[in-house]
């Protein structure tokens, strides 16, 4: 097993990777003393994982209640959060039970939030089903809903007291959602770790679509699997640590590729683009931008471009008109005091913020893209 | 000025107690940055301070938005929550923008809450209008709404970023209103000081309901309150500090009187008792269970008792049935692993949490407060 630790003082906790865990869920709320536990998740999720959890907890007789709701973004809205209380108060979750959240990034934020804030928090365990919600979103508390005016508005820092990673997950996956999921790990990469990019790029004929038809039959994937979100979390973790609730600017460099990403996905209501697909050609814009503005050599955006297009991710948009996304970069949640930073790639594993990007460079690199 | 620092790590904040900060209130608000607010009140508070609020935020051009609600606990639910909501998306309230919760312990509790879920934890100052929300509530972090089947089921912690304490809002508040906080700054002497309560026995013919009457006559009277709101936040500061989200045990002797209290209170459907009136009683009743079970002097407990009584403050019920009073302390949101811990003092400033009271002294005690 793997184990990287998130440090923040008296929030600090354990992330757990190896395939296998979810059969052992019991063991970990043991651990914590918890015997009783309201499982978050959806439909779909709990059909492919409910039993190996539900056996385990009878097991080690552990009270539990599943809360089960559709699969999709448009669960993540205040009013599921209420209906949620109701149940947790039904089953008398008490102030120290656990609530298990057991699926991708909209179960995460959506459980996370109501641990946070049921009887003023109580014991989250997110175990992430996705390979995007592994690396990124079960990781650095950022819990909450959308409001009809604007993603993420309603939420709180919250985080868990543990993150169980079970890498068979990530065999029952739609070939979509790992690769939406592999464009976070690339950002990765680029942000802080050189050697873990190479890895990837050496490694990526064995993770993109083609290759995951007939993943069960390669020999080691989930070893690659495994270290791929260990570095991930790892790098999470540690800028995580370094900024918790992005205070102090440093929690931004995660958004690499993002502020690109997020105009893209606003613009099409976020139904043309997966999260990681945008984030995708974000990172492509960002490299662009840096590479306009001479900060990146122009082998270290094609090297970038080179992985991204090798794990079979889109790096150019279909038809957005330039004006339109310019007005999305600014009202982009990333606005601090009427600046919009971008982070950029200065080479493989280094990033910088910059304040002010020349707006001619901007377009140019949005006509790059695909823009029109 | 008197300061109270809240030791929390990274959490850490200052109390600040003086007469007439509310006038200077933008001051503090420059100080952290902040160029946008949301006042949260009700319409009471607001008609009593709005105008020297709103011309100290005009005067150094911090943009603010009013939220008034009615007066009352019934607003303490979601739905205004989420209705609020709506208003600091209107009014685009930033990330570091700030909420400000002027009122009693009801708009701390919501502003609190508002302030801990909107765009994941914005900026919060505390500003109790109240003596109770300036001795207890405002201070350690405690937000939330009731659910209808249980209070204060749905909220979080959240510390603020500053309390100010203007005593001058002392001036006008109900006689009613002072005796309900006094019984929580008696229960601090209780619990931690004993000179502290000699303090208050010493003043307390100009604390109570009739000398309040004049209270603007009595000279020095500012001072009194400045000592009783600083020695009050401080050990609630200490207590806070030690144990933050009642993890450890060390804050549940802030419940000195409140099981029994909350018991009353529940039981008479929070009609009959103001939360303080029942906190008295609440510390008879602990101090005299201290006292069956020879863990106090009778003569210790007769202070006690005398100090409520010259604070005008009630030490009996009217006929509480004692079987429902006992069924209503099981389902206290204080039970632990199906054990009632009951926090009594053993001597003026010091106490000690019981595991286990013998169900007959627990009567026999119920009794001697009135209950039938």
């Amino acid at each position: 097993m793997k184990t990287v630790t998130v440090n923040l003082l008296d929030r600090s906790y354990q992330i757990q990777i190896s395939p296998g865990l979810l059969a052992g869920i019991a063991d970990r709320l043991e651990e914590m003393q918890a015997d009783k536990a309201v499982i978050i998740t959806d439909n779909l999720v709990y059909s492919l994982y409910g039993k190996p959890i539900i056996s385990s907890l009878k097991k080690k007789n552990i009270k539990y209640k599943v809360i089960k709701i559709p699969v999709g973004e448009e669960q993540k809205k205040i009013n599921t959060v209420v209906k949620m209380y109701d149940k947790l108060v039904d089953f008398q979750l008490p102030r120290d039970g656990v609530v298990i959240a057991l699926g991708g990034g909209v179960i995460g934020d959506i459980a996370g939030f109501v641990a946070a804030t049921y009887m003023r928090g109580v014991k989250l365990v997110q175990v992430p089903t996705t390979l995007l919600a592994q690396v990124d979103s079960a990781v650095g508390g950022k819990t909450g809903v959308n409001h009809p005016r604007g993603k993420n508005m309603i939420g709180s820092f919250y985080q868990p007291k543990m993150v169980i990673i079970d890498v068979l997950t990530l065999l029952t996956l739609p070939q979509k959602e790992v690769e939406t999921g592999l464009a976070e790990v690339v950002k990765y990469g680029i942000i802080e770790d050189e050697s873990f990019f190479n890895f990837l790029e050496k490694n990526s004929h064995l993770l993109n679509a083609k290759a995951f038809k007939n993943k069960k039959a390669i020999p080691g994937i989930m070893k690659v699997w495994e270290t791929i979100v260990e570095e991930s979390c790892k790098i999470k973790a540690k800028v995580v640590s370094e900024d918790e609730r992005e205070e102090t600017g440093r929690r931004m460099i995660l958004n690499l590729g993002h502020t690109f990403g997020h105009a893209f996905e606003a613009l099409t209501n976020y139904s043309r683009y997966r999260h990681g697909e945008a984030v995708s050609i974000g990172l492509v814009a960002a490299s662009r931008l840096a590479e306009r503005m001479k900060l990146i050599k122009s082998e270290q955006v094609a090297k970038i471009i080179g992985l991204l297009k090798a794990l079979n991710l889109p790096v150019t948009v279909d038809n957005l008109p330039v004006n339109k996304v310019l007005e999305s970069l600014n009202i982009d949640k990333k606005v601090r005091q009427n600046k919009i930073n971008f982070v950029v790639p200065t080479a493989i594993g280094k990033v910088k913020i910059i304040d002010q990007a020349p707006l001619s460079a901007v377009k140019k690199v949005l006509i790059e893209v695909g823009c029109s």
